[in-house]
């Protein structure tokens, strides 16, 4: 943690590039000092471009920044992606052409072969990966590294610790996911008013594959999927921030209720041993009361980065049940991203 | 048709009772002439007794029938109940007991063996178990008949042509449930605002068991439980009326997307045969946008009698997915038991 | 009510316009006959062309009607518009120079001097403007008759009681008013949930300003604007349908709480006389529980034709104060249009 | 603030009471030693006792204090009371008598007349009071100082740098109130989805009165109220916290806008001077975007302790109009009882 690295954001106006500001603030290892985006906010200083909706005001070290076009070169080392789909890739890939280290929240590369779909804490051996993208794609001093979708994030932490002790058969996924995931305008508050949308486009997709990745065994050159099957229905509630899963397993060892529960709360890995910046102290924290995950109660347990899970209970079809939630914005996105580059940091990658 | 029952209502001024009254305003067979409730309201004219929580009025037939305590005798026929579980039991069979036809709206008999736990479209024939009822129980012209749970009614409705055509194996489902599910004051305000609440008391174990009940064969004698499994978790949302259920099932037949479709919309059964008046044309419609079901678009479809299914895909883990809604209050509670004497009173059971 | 009139929506895709087709349906005098929108629907059948966001099905009869691009000619004699403020005042212009009757919703011409600006049962009188209107623009057969902002309905309504019986001196009113008000999308789910926005974009000018033109007496060739003022602040809060307004009168003559609810519940005008179809038996229902009105309850009082006061109270800074509610979208747009043609109808000016 | 003080807390277990529990974890000067409740919890360890609702975690120090009958003796010196109202005076009077020094958010004791409602940036001149209070009722060294209603805390909050440069004339004031000000369980859910409660039981009154005793005139012996009238117009929204309310005031002396804004923003006082560890560096908070303060925004303004004043503009009927919004239970509660225990201790009172 001796040097800083100075750090800017694509996609800096929008609800995750709010984020990722509000997060790197006093942060001690990188330092902000570009900002760019898409849209119209091109030229102004960020506290004019940026409709600010977090509580609290825009931090004083980012106000008169100005908003530049998502295009190198821009001032610093590292870049934090929140682009939209549609130009993500090209632009991502153009940073890491440059020699920038781009660290993704887009989900543009992240099923590409030779790009890591990390989680710290749970397949953090896939950074091998960064050696043959390196050579395929000519990069240079670049790399590019992705974080998964904000509900994958929380359901492959989750079954990071069942999968390492009891190995998962099979994942059935429902989840209850908050309105700050379909970004700003995103959910028209007549579709959402005492109702529910039992529709996210891309997301069930999203969950069924990216796990798998995130789950699945580097073999020295590349990653093989986990072989289970997942199945994900998604729902859009009524909550501001925190995603929810109720989850079902099928394990291929026999296990006990209490193990089960043990295997999470016991859960850490890598970025807990190298003791990073935004790594939490449990990634998993276990609540054993009865109606606990709630998204307003516990989406900031560890500081937005824990997963909690709660109503650990045998299920009479697969072989256990369990509910969990995360911050969706934080676990979900910036701060995967940014734990990311503090793992990238520390083992030496950039 | 040609006869008037007069029918009374025990838990008249609660969340269900204030939706029988609405119900059966202008029934055609049925005239209210009774009102019943356990709490202080005893003894007030109904108007003054209850705190009217639905829109509009306070029927004006009803507002000066006064509010009496819940045991016989009343100035009815028919009791329909809604009354809270500790004093359901004791209270029906002694209607029961007096004369009276019970159409029950509580837990407290559901699972008892020689009880009808009636869905009319999906299990009408287990009537049948009256005739052991009578003889056990000694209820003279006395019956005690049931509807299910109101998140199971929807889920068993939503199954019954699936099972029937197809045969289920195995049912997973997670629940997305309103608050007037929890009656008043039900669920307090800080507890779902910005919030979603994993735990339902008692709820996962009724529709795990009742499922069942519903689904099963009456072998003459009995009814033999489906021989499936059912795995249920539920949720609190905010939202005020209209249960909504993701479901994946297991069919032991092979059937293609169109084959499942097509036994939601083509289904049919005795109620719509015999033209009763509660009964929806469709008691599943299917709706084919990629959003829907939604609580408050399709709650009222069939005048809240219908359920309502969509996003009909294959799984990957069971063989199919889909989303399954209904009006939690009239077809899951107030509805289902006025159908039930309709049904009652067409096959000259009462 | 002999004939029947043929009708077109402009604007029929949004929100106001598809309240429109809904309170159209089966309407004795008018038949949907065309439909236009300005945005890229143009060309499609109203089934596809539109997301219909009201509980049930869009009515068999429109289906699939062809949205067209709103100018003359459309095969009808009345239009109702709800076009955007943009290409309102041009477009209405146009057709009502080509002889259509134009009920606007629109707040493009409703300032104009020679242009009603019309609740039925407060200014039928204002129609006389027609006549210079006539003259003014050489519309020939064509007339435009607009209706005011959806707040500023619901407070002259209220307030047009006590300005016959007891003449106001000065309103302070402040509305807590509906999603629907924004149109669609509207405003963000992300900036309403656990929210209040204190703004309304132009909503506190249109008050202050239409309240006056319609409690103005027309003077034989003008409207001369009431003399009082009106304080109006605005704030939008997370509720579907059904403005509220919280309002202080000063009043120049002594009255006594029983005369002032009496002026209100005792209101009627020439709709009501005429029996015109939409128009609610009681223009102001007047509610006398402590905690009433309320938008879930009472928006859809006389058919959401009604404004409902409650909590009828003397005032300690100004005289008395009360609180008003109406539906936003029925009473104070659609069904406030439909009513000023039924009106134009019924007095021969159509 | 050399010495620490050990406190109590009497109504430990509700809404409040876990508000002054996270507000006191780790202040430099009060020390939590003991917790009362009047409910059921008696008896049984903090943790056990309470339903904690607050996110994150009961902190460390009290989850195995045990929760006591709330009477003395207690192991305290000072104790911070939000009793219901029922048994508040009672409780409160017997704790001062005792030789408590008693700081009460409950209403029972506010309008004594020798019982100071203190807000220390605008009356702390009112402590005076506690001379002829301890003459008049014998307490010793108990003294008895009250905090104002959430609603009124911030009204005042507002008014107090008007009043001083202007002299408010008139206050017309409609709130938008947050559902924990209601407590726990407080609001049923059904009640307020999709809603708006046009009433809050005895706060209109609440408002009206102890807004002038707050801003009355300490004389040398009593308090004269100030001298204008105050109108309040009270609802309830789907907020959780954070009070909002709509003011209008008339004021004596002539002022532009930009002399009203700068009243409010550079309003300090007392509290500010002696840096008391809750007082927020502003008091008043000026936002000048056209659509703040917004609860979800801006609630937490200095640490909850700050009220946030925005929209304000010349009004059409009285002089000036804004919007105010603060934390109903930290300075509209806890916070403003904690400030109040500060600044006796820092004035020697304690």
């Amino acid at each position: 943690m001796d040097r800083k690295y100075r750090v800017g954001i694509l996609g800096a106006t929008g609800t995750v590039g709010q984020r990722f500001i509000q997060l790197l603030e006093n942060h001690p290892q990188f330092e902000l000092t570009a900002l760019a985006a898409s849209d119209r906010s091109q030229g102004k200083a960020y506290q004019e471009a940026c409709a600010w909706r977090l509580p609290g005001e825009v931090p004083e070290s980012v106000r008169s920044l100005p908003v530049e076009p998502p295009a190198p070169p821009l001032d610093c080392e590292i870049v934090f992606s929140s682009l939209p789909g549609e130009i993500a890739r090209e632009t991502e890939e153009s940073f890491a052409r440059a020699g920038y280290a781009v660290i993704s929240n887009s989900s543009a590369l992240r099923m590409d072969e030779d790009v890591p779909l990390l989680i710290p804490e749970v397949n953090h051996e896939h950074l091998a990966l960064l050696d043959s993208q390196k050579s395929a794609r000519g990069f240079g001093r670049g790399v590019v590294v992705t974080n998964p979708n904000c509900s994958t994030i929380m359901l492959a932490l989750a079954l990071a610790p069942l999968h390492a002790r009891f190995q998962v058969e099979a994942v059935v996924a429902t989840t209850l996911q908050a309105l700050s995931g379909a970004g700003y305008p995103g959910v028209a508050s007549l579709d959402i008013t005492d109702n529910v949308l039992p529709f996210i486009g891309g997301e069930e997709e999203k969950i069924e594959s990216e796990t798998l990745k995130i789950l699945g065994r580097f073999d020295g050159g590349r990653v093989e999927p986990a072989p289970f099957k997942v199945s994900a229905q998604c729902h859009r509630v009524a909550v501001s921030d925190g995603h929810m899963a109720a989850v079902r397993v099928k394990l291929a060892r026999e296990a006990g209720p209490e193990e089960v529960r043990e295997a999470f709360a016991s859960f850490t890995s890598l970025p807990q041993e190298l003791k990073l910046h935004t790594a939490p102290a449990r990634p998993v924290v276990v609540r054993d009361e009865r109606d606990r995950p709630q998204p307003r109660l516990d989406r900031d347990a560890g500081g937005g980065m824990s997963v909690t899970v709660g109503r650990i209970r045998r299920d009479s079809v697969l072989d256990y049940r369990f509910v969990a939630l995360s911050h969706n914005t934080v676990r979900g996105a910036a701060g995967a991203a940014i734990l990311n580059a503090e793992l990238l940091a520390a083992t030496g990658r950039i």
